[in-house]
């Protein structure tokens, strides 16, 4: 069995040396996501961590944890005297998930700790959480295998006379039934999103206000994307981009599905798309510019006049891919200005997909894994477009 | 049909009201809630109001939106220059929704406004929307008729040998085939919750850091609330809180099953909660007090000594009701130390609780609108526990 509480011992002392290198006196992790992947369960309260020794877990729920390092307290204005009382200096310069947590919340708590220096520490935990321990890219390996079985069954999920969102809830059944946690993880704000996104036809061309790589305009103004009801007729193609959280670590992946016929260019600009996937995942190893990854799609595109369509029509996404994780959307991001790096045990989803008016989205999308000397598929899946 | 702008005129006009109030000089609203509830869509950007006069909405995504009030902008620090132009003041007291804007985002917004003084509106706008429309209430008792219908076909999708997770499952589906939107919205941080909450036998003790009625330990330490895979045995009770979010508008309801024979002393504790919601029910109408209303069941619950496995065991929540609408938590609170009147207009959860080791939760949950003289029963379903 895994060693869960090295790995976290190993993540905290990567944490810690970044609270040196930032030159500051402690930080506090509040967001679920963090909370996780450093302490393996979420609560309500404040993880504190010095650059040297344990963190000490302020918690105010749930009661009752079992762990040694937990100090239960009613709200934060507590922390100072309980610091005093073990003989722990009070931090003057504090890093905090300034990205995540509230204005009221950040403010308060400065306001309990004697109003230290915040910094925002947001930015920096993504950074560290971007390369991979062999057990988490394994866990993401797992869920993308787990992700095939899934999309595998959608054929037999395919009645004739369907909309869109009835295939995407069969297709959420077996997602559930098959380990998925409902609750897809992004980071930002307003990155709403629920199990994934369906696209067919033309609601592939709706711009939605969240920086996804598709929009769709979805079933109610109060979640703009994704599934709009679209009735599957002949000639349109649909483009499955549903979660692969079915473990912590996700995977990600696109396919796209035909009703029946459709017509050559769709089949033409899909084949692009693959082309594309092919190519980065063929130039690419731990030490390539991010950027260089979005110019080579981009030239693969302009040289097929196809960059109208590209990424969307009325908006266009200007990525081609992102780091996966714990959230679905991590660093690195392949676009045109990124000064990112691939780095060996990064985890990313290449996606460059285009978007053809009166018919629907086409294109796929893989999860690799950063290796030394290239990339690794996990995504090992039918990649052609697959008639309904 | 409904004159959705006509309602939203209003809604403006109350926020203007209390920005005067407030004696701020405007506000700016940034959540998908608020800004759904004041524009009737959501986007990325910032909705800009003073105190009189038309919203300005800043728009950073989606492009090419059909209201003549939008100006496009790539960043916040853009917007100083664009009021000077329109011959608008820059606001000195300005109002934001401390309570769900990061950290980060609220002190850039505040830097590229030439920091003006910063002010918590979160609660001052949940106060306006915990009144609601004749509109939106009946938004709200649409989706109760909805919300019953899912819950009569529970005994239909449940088979022998089921864990709760998979009857959840089977329920989710015709949740969403029913129009539920899906995701599930809850205001605060560290609110995580999927479709809603089933909760079978002893999973019911498991204490949750999220503050919900009940707790369970879920099916991921990621995401630790609801069912966690029990199998469903005889002599369990199960408690089905799953979400009414068929209208943005939601209600709220919950109800029990019982696995065949169940002890007498699940049936009592239920009728216990029956007769709770009962008695809050024919004592309450605008100008009722919160507290009150909470001491009504403390009172009962003591009377039957029941109060060990009141709202739980482990971890006892502290209140025993709460508002709903575009939010499952909204004002008002049932507490013990609440403040709070009942208005007409409003609309609130009743669900006291009990949780009985070895056995599961019991009870119910209704919805009701607040009249002049008395509360609307909205949620008009079988109250008694369900064999299956």
């Amino acid at each position: 069995m895994h060693d869960q509480k090295n790995e976290r011992t190993l993540r905290q002392k990567r944490v810690q040396h970044s609270i040196t290198t930032l030159q500051a006196d402690a930080c506090v992790i509040t967001s679920p996501v963090n909370q996780f992947w450093l302490c393996g369960f979420v609560f309500d309260g404040y993880l504190l961590l010095y650059p040297e020794g344990e963190a000490l877990l302020f918690v105010r729920r749930p009661a009752g944890i079992a762990d040694e390092r937990v100090i239960e307290i009613r709200k934060p204005e507590l922390i100072p005297s309980l610091l005093r009382n073990a003989g722990l200096p009070l931090p003057h310069r504090l890093l905090l998930e300034a990205d995540q947590l509230s204005f009221s919340s950040a403010t308060r708590l400065q306001a309990a700790m004697e109003m230290p220096e915040l910094v925002n520490f947001s930015w920096e935990l993504r950074r560290l959480r971007a390369v991979k321990s062999a057990y988490e890219l394994n866990q993401i390996r797992e869920s993308a295998l787990v992700h095939r079985q899934v999309y595998e069954l959608i054929p037999s999920l395919y009645r004739k006379g369907m909309t869109d969102l009835e295939l995407q809830i069969e297709i959420e059944r077996e997602m559930r039934l098959h380990g998925s946690i409902g609750i897809f993880r992004s980071f930002g704000e307003n990155m709403e999103i629920f199990m994934g996104s369906m696209l067919a036809g033309d609601n592939a061309q709706a711009a939605s206000p969240f920086d996804y790589a598709l929009g769709g305009r979805g079933i109610s103004p109060l979640l703009p994307l994704g599934a709009n009801g679209t009735k599957l007729v002949p000639g349109m193609t649909l483009m499955v981009d549903m979660a692969g959280n079915y473990r912590p670590w996700m995977d990600d992946m696109s396919r796209t599905f035909a009703i029946e016929e459709i017509p050559n260019v769709a089949r033409e600009a899909h084949q692009l798309s693959i082309d594309i996937v092919h190519a980065i995942e063929q130039s690419s190893r731990a030490g390539t510019r991010c950027a260089d990854l979005y110019h080579l799609a981009e030239k693969m595109v302009e040289e097929k006049g196809m960059h109208p369509y590209f990424m969307g029509t009325t908006q266009q996404a200007k990525f081609i891919g992102h780091g996966i994780g714990l959230e679905i959307n991590e660093p690195p991001v392949l676009t045109p200005r990124s000064k990112e790096i691939l780095e060996a045990g990064m985890a990313i989803a290449v996606e460059p997909k285009f978007v053809l008016p009166g018919i629907g989205a086409v294109g796929i999308e893989n999860s690799y894994i950063v290796q030394e000397n290239g990339l690794e598929n996990i995504t090992l899946c039918e990649e052609q477009i697959i008639v309904l």
